[in-house]
């Protein structure tokens, strides 16, 4: 019985882990969890998973869920101090870090500082402090188990393999809302266009992000991070089946892809259980001859052009990733509001990483400073 | 250095494997082989290579060579026992087995007895005894290691996973020369027409079994042995591009695939530095975007009788196998000499394995009296 952590409980990550942890009871146990806003979401999940810990983000949600699980046994606790106690609590095995933004960083730390497994789906960890994440994971010799489905993808493809004789990572984009669109059709592309992805049913934020393909720009600065991989070795394939999850290509040119129905029940599980599978009748399986044809396209880094700046941010690093990320998150969100439009967002992000000067090697002092003073120049030009 | 026995040097796969060997001279060396008819090709790779042992089919050859090898230090035989000196000659490491028939399976028993280690490309040994084989890998401890892309592929597939797990394989097929046609086009066509892949540069005969899909329903019964799986678990998946060599479903519903440019030295040497890769430029790498599209479709077993067959057989199991492939070797050389039409191959191997009573856990001695037998039968329709 392997006893799990969950931040982020109540987003589409979160739900997907509960869904796999409730398919197999004998396996897997919910020790403690976190939610943010979505109340009503996160009290259920209470009720039937009965974890022993749970943190919630301020102090009139602990109040509520004070009061409403006044009969319940379970411990509660709000704020970023309640964040790191749940990622550590007692027993915890594996840590599913499934939190929007950059408070997901300092938890993934703590719990690696405990010997605890890391499965990762939060983007903003590795982007903004590749570094510092691997080098601790690193030195406290602890796994950190990708979730998202591409790098999932890799992890699976890389099993048996010596990592020396990789030639490159392939990660697959589905293009997003817009693939089929030209540049200059996007000019007044609306937010419920944009939200309408034709193969994943995401939260609004990485909708958004794969829209631009800023999506799978973060994606390839986590793969450089996870794999261990410089930015030459990682290519982008547009796939719009969103059928092969990602490939390797080894030095003797063969290549080894992971495929599969898009479920991130598939992926989520295979952190859970690694190196072992188990059984997930839940999912529908894959038959390629019902799918009929595979399309792959070049990534064009013109068209998409967050691709090119999340390379570009990449092989410059430093802080220059989390200039990308933070202008990134509130140019989306400013589009999400409706204030600012679809292709101002790489305007921005461009804006925020022309003008930053990169520090090498940042602490996370510095790289919490940059974070805050990308946001403040995004929201200067958004008003 | 890797020290190797090749038997079948003068074939496409003994051709190919002797490029593997000659691209990486530090790695291998050849230090027996044998050939069959193909004098010239022969004593050109034995002036090549240097081997220490030279097997030759029939004493005619050996004396030719003899006196043109005077002045070289290499050591000949000819016949069945000089094959089984190639295989087990001292020192070798592996026995890459690529002769064409049955003559390869006791240099195959010889060689697991020595603890080499089998990469195998004859089909036959596993077809038509692979319950023999695999016990006796399995008593020495030896490895079989696959040379056919297709299980090469599975086999790759497999690296790092649990055999438990696998919910199925899936065998690509390129569905031949005569993919496109229906069935009552068939009647009339000509060799020349059957031996035109459209993908795969390969001798005759296996070149003519793709056309009749028989190729696919050996590799099913190879893949049943080599991967231990019961025929349920196989299923064969028209891919015409031959991109997608196989792919394994793990019973979490993750599919792992193996993909590359059609070209035998990647599956080929895979065998010789297993489980390592080494780079291998010679062939060119897949860029998934240029090939664009890749076409699946269900293989259709009314469409491909041979591939029903197969199954049968294979599930039948016993001396059946022997039964469909010396009726199918018998009909592919009639066929080949204009003496049959296309469709009377699967006729014939209908008509054999309808007459044959099945022998449960043949010895070798029944194997082949069977396969003598079955090719005397088909023999009579034919004439």
């Amino acid at each position: 019985m392997k006893k799990i952590s969950l931040l982020g409980a109540t987003g589409s990550i979160g739900i997907q882990t509960l869904d796999v942890i409730a398919a197999h009871p004998e396996e897997f146990k919910l020790v403690a969890m976190s939610f943010g806003s979505n109340y009503k979401s996160g009290s259920e999940i209470i009720k039937k998973f009965k974890p022993q810990f749970v943190a919630v983000k301020d102090k009139e949600t602990y109040d509520h869920l004070k009061q409403e699980l006044s009969g319940e046994s379970v411990k509660i606790g709000y704020g970023q101090e309640a964040l790191i106690e749940a990622a550590v609590f007692d027993g915890v095995e594996i840590l599913v870090n499934a939190v929007v933004g950059s408070v997901g960083l300092i938890p993934t730390l703590k719990a690696i500082e405990n010997k605890i497994t890391i499965a990762l789906a939060n983007k903003e960890t590795l982007v903004t402090a590749g570094h510092l994440v691997t080098e601790h994971a690193k030195k406290y010799n602890v796994d950190i188990l990708p979730v998202d489905s591409e790098h999932s993808a890799i992890f699976q493809c890389l099993q048996g393999e010596n990592v020396k004789s990789i030639e490159r990572l392939i990660v697959t984009a589905s293009g997003g809302s817009f693939r089929d669109k030209k540049r200059e059709e996007l000019v007044d592309v609306t937010v419920e266009q944009a939200l309408n992805h034709p193969n994943w049913s995401m939260g609004a934020k990485i909708t958004i992000d794969s829209a631009t393909m800023m999506n799978k720009g973060l994606e390839v600065i986590e793969a450089h991070w996870l794999f261990n991989m410089p930015y030459e070795k990682i290519d982008v394939l547009l796939h719009k089946e969103s059928i092969i999850h990602s490939l390797v290509e080894f030095h003797d040119r063969s290549i080894i892809a992971q495929l599969g129905s898009p479920d991130m029940r598939v992926p989520i599980q295979y952190a859970l259980t690694y190196p072992e599978r188990l059984s997930l009748p839940e999912v529908k399986g894959l038959e390629l001859w019902e799918v009929g044809k595979l399309h792959f396209e070049k990534a064009d880094f013109n068209r998409f052009r967050c691709l090119q700046f999340a390379f570009d941010s990449g092989k410059i690093g430093g802080t220059m990733p989390t200039v990308l990320n933070a202008a990134n998150e509130e140019a989306v969100a400013a589009f999400l509001k409706g204030s600012i439009k679809f292709l101002q967002i790489e305007e921005f992000i461009e804006r925020a990483m022309d003008k930053h000067v990169c520090i090498a090697q940042p602490g996370l002092e510095q790289i919490q400073e940059v974070d805050q003073r990308t946001r403040k120049f995004v929201q200067t030009l958004i008003s």
